[in-house]
């Protein structure tokens, strides 16, 4: 190995390594009263603790670190086998030896966003002022305090500018967020599959999913937990309204058609005949046993109220005014939740704001999820973007 | 008026106005156990009702019946006030003096369809086996199932032929299932905004409907008339889903975009902040005033079961070979339910069976909800087809 060395994460204590009881696969950091959380809604949150993997090594420079950003359902198991589900990590297409983000080359940081249920102080958090779980009295939060709190680990790890952050869907919001909010922090940003605001027909599909939550009986005003409950029905709706719109509608015909369900024959029943019924009602099933469905409502509702240009006098390229970081914006030709046209109007506004920017549409049928998938083009344009930034960076590969 | 004369409804007897009482502005046509209505599934419904509204009057030669054929929410309140919402018929665009299709010319029809739930028989009815209301007890319907049971109204009303059957949507769908199945009754057949079958993602978000009332403890498997409930919350969840994909993005975009509902600044709470939520929550809120939750049920299994090719072998040409009916069919290029895609596959294979078809794809960005709504290059067409077709049936207008 040239130019890395090992180095323990100084500002983590014991303390903080005690908490990995509960989140056995993930690292701590605690924020006390000292250091508060400052939200977009006013509030300071204080304490609050976010929970992190690494993958690789730091190197003598502190130059090598890139920041994976999650998106909504995803949290920090990136590249290892997820501790609740079993399943390998959600972005070991992208991140793992020998891919694109290798952590033979780069220090690889994924942390669980506020408002998150894996670890991350969120609204399945105790509240400290009460004893209890915090619910829907935990303040609402935004994309700019997921990056602010992003800002604050990334301090405590003493690492000064992020050699790349990298993210897809919410996590590509993340991305353009920490451009924007810390531009001098960011070396380069890659942005796949997202917007700079949600589309009213984004806000739409979000808001059906918190009204399926909210219509569940078991929710209770967002006060499941002290009932020892899980509204599990409304978030599985919700989850299934999410899950159609993650895949193109050729992706859904390739997959299943409409072929039947270990049967010929229609049974004239409400049963799941049709294969695509039965593989919504999976989804639905499998995600609420590992996720939070006030976290839902807390992250779909950061989504929805991101507006970049809004910050900006509307003016988005304001945003981006001077920034040196190296861009790469990718999209799918077949993802109608986060179309080209949006992935367009943001490459625009880079280039009126003079910014060093590539974007690619890639060609795929496989809808938003293409950028979870094993789509070669994107893999090698991702792999690409980062080698000709490492150069620039004058990052020298451990395996060359 | 030339070549109309006013009849009665011959068939239509005193005992059945007597029930009238309940849908004061419908007739109702019932059918005892001499006449039972054989359903796909292999049972056989007797005895049922259909309720129906009609407009203008049949001419002596009983040429010039119009059937309109309602979507899944729709019903045979066509061109007259809504006796539960009070609002104006759903297709007033379409129908009406001076409209398209204008009583003073055609005698205009639409029952509400088997499964319904504004007097025709469904779910919500009583079952006379047990004297309690049907629920989950009654049997899966098909689309071809509604049309045979339109077409014994039609016996009734003493019409051979139709002068055109008319519909969008799931309405669209009993069109075309009239012209297969009873092609030498339809004289000219309008399609709109539908196809031959459902695709995938159309699936998906049926299903997604049903596990949304499904999750709704009110529903209580069906049975939650005995209860005296009903489950609107599920009920209201799916119709948001649904309504979403009546419309485009960019109708949305143009309806709401990003704008608050009365203010400038988010609350950072889950309270309905931007137009788009407010209105998705007042579509779902209403429709439960009128709509019972196992007819829904009942109507997007219907429409997911659909497929005129897999009655035929598999060929959809086959579906139409010899037919002499005039088609017109109809898409809108931003309806992504249906897309055009699907329309100029049913054209191909019309014109495979060498039938007289026109097509039009109508440039619009109001998404599959078009066929609704004021869009005159629509109404047009559709009075440009109707007119073309009558003069080859003969007809006279009355107006001219």
């Amino acid at each position: 190995m040239v130019g890395v060395q090992s180095i323990p994460s100084p500002a983590i204590t014991a303390d903080e390594r005690s908490h990995e009881v509960d989140h056995p696969s993930s690292h701590v950091a605690q924020f006390g009263s000292e250091q508060p959380l400052r939200l977009d809604c006013g509030v300071d949150l204080s304490p609050f603790q976010i929970a992190y993997q690494t993958y690789g090594e730091l190197n003598a420079d502190r130059s090598n670190a890139i920041l994976i950003c999650h998106a909504l359902t995803g949290d920090q198991h990136v590249a290892n086998v997820h501790p609740v589900t079993g399943k390998p990590g959600w972005w070991e297409t992208l991140v793992g030896p020998g891919r694109p983000l290798d952590p033979n080359e780069y220090f690889i940081i994924c942390s669980n966003v506020i408002g998150g249920c894996m670890g991350s102080t969120g609204p399945a958090s105790i509240n400290p002022a009460t004893g209890k779980v915090w619910g829907l009295d935990f303040p609402v939060i935004t994309i700019p305090d997921m990056v602010r709190a992003q800002a604050m680990l990334i301090d405590r790890l003493g690492i000064d500018t992020l050699f790349a952050v990298v993210g897809g869907s919410m996590g590509g919001m993340q991305v353009l967020q920490w451009t924007a909010a810390y531009p001098s922090r960011v070396f380069s940003a890659l942005a796949i599959a997202c917007s700079t605001r949600h589309s009213a027909q984004n806000i739409a599909f979000h808001e059906l999913g918190r009204q399926a939550v909210m219509a569940d009986p078991d929710w209770h005003h967002g006060g499941y937990a002290d009932r020892g409950i899980h509204p599990h029905r409304g978030l599985a709706v919700a989850r299934m309204a999410a899950h159609i719109t993650y895949l193109s509608d050729a992706a859904l015909h390739r997959k299943f058609g409409r072929r039947m369900q270990d049967r010929e024959l229609p049974t004239f029943s409400f049963d799941a005949d049709f294969q695509v019924e039965s593989y919504l009602r999976y989804q639905g099933s499998s995600f609420v046993e590992r996720f939070d469905a006030n976290s839902y409502l807390y992250l779909t509702r950061a989504m929805d109220y991101f507006d970049i240009a809004a910050d900006h006098g509307g003016v988005l390229a304001k945003a981006f005014a001077g920034i040196q970081t190296r861009f790469c914006v990718v999209s799918f030709t077949s993802d109608w939740l986060f179309p080209t046209s949006e992935s367009r109007a943001l490459v625009h506004a880079l280039n009126a704001s003079s910014a060093r920017v590539s974007f690619a549409e890639i060609e795929t049928d496989r809808g938003h999820d293409a950028f979870l998938l094993d789509v070669p083009e994107f893999l090698d344009i991702s792999r690409a973007f980062l080698q000709s930034a490492g150069k620039a960076r004058g990052l020298t590969a451990n395996n060359a």
